[in-house]
C-alpha cells in the first residue's frame, strides 16, 4: 500500500488507529480454545468488529513464534484475513547483515505479503535498506520506544549534543523517502513526540504504548499530526482484551469506536495547522 | 548447557569453532532440491560432516523464516538433528518490550529448545531480561557486530567518551553473569577484540565474520582467548557452500578440519596467558 492509499484511508474512515494483534492463548476467551485453530478464530472475530475504526493491523511476530509451525500457519491465515484496504504490519523488530535482511525482506514481503515490517536500527545501514528495495513496502525503524528501557541507549547523548535516536532518524531520512520509511515513535514520552516532528517533519510515525502501557492520545495527537495525519496510534490489549468473556468482539468494537471517535475530533482540530 | 560443560566440549574437541546453518534454497547443491525436506537434508549431512570439529551450531532464523511454515519445520527438524553434546544458537537478533520478549524466549528455549538466543540491545534492559530468566540458556547480546553499518551507531561517541557499544557491554554485565550473557564481536574489527576483552574478561563472545566476510582467525584469537577459551568464533558460508555439488559434505569437513586445526594451535598458543 502506497502513502496516499494510506492517507486517502484515514480520511475516508477519520481514523488513525492500528489494532496490536498480539494475540496469546492464555488470554483469549476460553470458548474459543477448542476450536480448531483459536488464534486464528480470535483474530478473526476481532479484525470483523473493528474494521470499520481502524487503518491498520499489527501482529507482534513474538505470539506467533512462541506457538511454533502453528503460529505461523495462524498468522498466515490472518494476515490473508485482513482487508486489502487495511495496511499491515508485521511487528518483528529485525536487523541483521545485508544479505540476512534480504531474506527477512522476503519473509515478511514475499512469504507473507506484509505492507510493512518494524526493523532495529542497531546494526546500521546494511541492516536496513535491503528492507527498501521492495516497491510498495514499508520499513518502520524504532526510533524511541515506548518501553522504560527505552532510556538505556537511545537517550545517550554524544559529544555533540546528539541523543541516539536523533540519530537514528536524521541517518535514515537519507536511506528513505517518507513514502517507504516511518519510524516508531512510544507515546509515552509525549513532550519527545514534537520534537521528533520536527526532525522528520513528514514521515508517519507509528505510536505504541497508547492504552496497557498509559500513553495519553491527546497529548500524542496534539504533537504529531500533520497535515496529511502522518500517524498510526497502535492500540493492542486495551482493545483486543477488552473483555475475557463471549462479548469479546463487541467489547473490542465498542473500545476501537471509541478510541476512532476521539480521533476524528483530533484530526479535525490538530491536523493541517 | 551450562558454561563449564561449553567449556568442557571445547577442551574436548580443542575447537572453539561455530558453523552458521544459514542454508539457502539457491545456494545448495541441485541433486538434493529434490529431496523431500532439501534445507533439512543439507543440514543433517553438514552437520554429519562436521560435528567433530565444531562445538556450535547457529542456524540463522531469516533463512528459515523466508520459508514460512516448511521452513520452521526444517528448522526444528536440525535443531532435533544437531548432537546434545553441541551448543546451539538462534541468531534471531530479536529484542521487544518486556512482555514480548517473554515471549521470544519462549518461542527460542521452549518451542525450540536452543540453548542460546542472539538479542539486540536497542530497546534496553526490560527488552533483554527476560531472555535471562530460563536456567541453563544463554543471551548472545550483540555488541560490536561485523558489519560495515556497524560504525552508523555502534561506533557513537557519548558526551563522556563512551561508546555506544562500551555502553552496551558496561550495562548488560549488571543484567546477566558470565554464565548466562555473551557478547557478539565481530572479527572483522580484530583490533577492537582485544579491547573488548579488558571491558569483559569473562565473558565468552560470538565472533561472526571470520570467512566469507574477511575477519582473521589467528588476530581474533590472539586477541580474545582467555584461560577459558571465552571464543566462540562462526563461520558460514565458507563452510557449508565450500563446494557446490555432490561432495558439499565431504567439502565442508576439509573446510571445518582446516579451521579447527589452526584453533587448536592457536588454543596452546594463546589460551591461558
Amino acid at each position: 500500500m502506497n502513502r496516499s492509499e494510506l492517507i486517502q484511508q484515514i480520511r475516508s474512515k477519520q481514523s488513525y488507529l492500528c489494532v496490536g494483534l498480539d494475540t496469546d492463548l492464555d488470554k483469549i476467551p476460553a470458548h474459543l480454545t477448542h476450536s480448531e485453530d483459536p488464534v486464528f478464530e480470535f483474530n478473526k472475530q476481532i479484525i470483523d468488529a473493528t474494521q470499520a475504526y481502524c487503518v491498520a493491523y499489527k501482529p507482534n511476530l513474538a505470539f506467533y513464534e512462541a506457538l511454533g509451525t502453528k503460529g505461523w500457519e495462524s498468522l498466515q491465515k490472518t494476515l490473508a484475513y485482513i482487508p486489502k484496504d487495511c495496511f499491515t504490519i508485521a511487528d518483528a523488530k529485525r536487523g541483521d547483515i545485508g544479505n540476512t535482511s534480504a531474506l527477512y525482506a522476503k519473509a515478511f514481503f514475499q512469504q507473507l505479503d506484509f505492507d510493512s515490517v518494524t526493523v532495529a536500527p542497531y546494526m546500521g545501514e546494511d541492516s536496513v535498506k535491503p528492507f527498501l528495495n521492495f516497491p510498495g513496502k514499508w520499513v518502520i525503524l524504532l526510533a524511541h520506544t515506548s518501553n522504560s528501557g527505552a532510556a538505556d541507549f537511545q537517550l545517550m547523548e554524544s559529544a555533540d549534543g546528539k541523543r541516539l535516536y536523533e540519530s537514528v532518524i536524521e541517518k535514515a531520512k537519507s536511506w528513505g523517502t517518507p513514502e517507504q520509511l516511518m519510524f516508531v515513535v512510544g507515546a509515552t514520552q509525549a513532550e519527545r513526540i514534537a520534537h521528533i516532528r520536527q526532525l522528520a517533519p513528514d514521515h508517519f510515525f507509528l505510536v505504541p504504548g497508547v492504552g496497557a502501557q498509559g500513553g495519553d492520545l491527546e497529548q500524542v495527537s496534539r504533537s504529531g499530526l500533520t497535515a496529511d495525519c502522518g500517524l498510526l496510534v497502535n492500540s493492542s490489549r486495551a482493545i483486543i482484551y477488552a473483555s475475557a468473556g463471549e462479548d469479546f468482539a463487541e467489547a473490542a468494537a465498542r473500545e476501537a469506536a471509541k478510541v476512532a471517535n476521539e480521533m476524528k475530533l483530533y484530526l479535525s482540530r490538530f491536523s493541517g495547522r
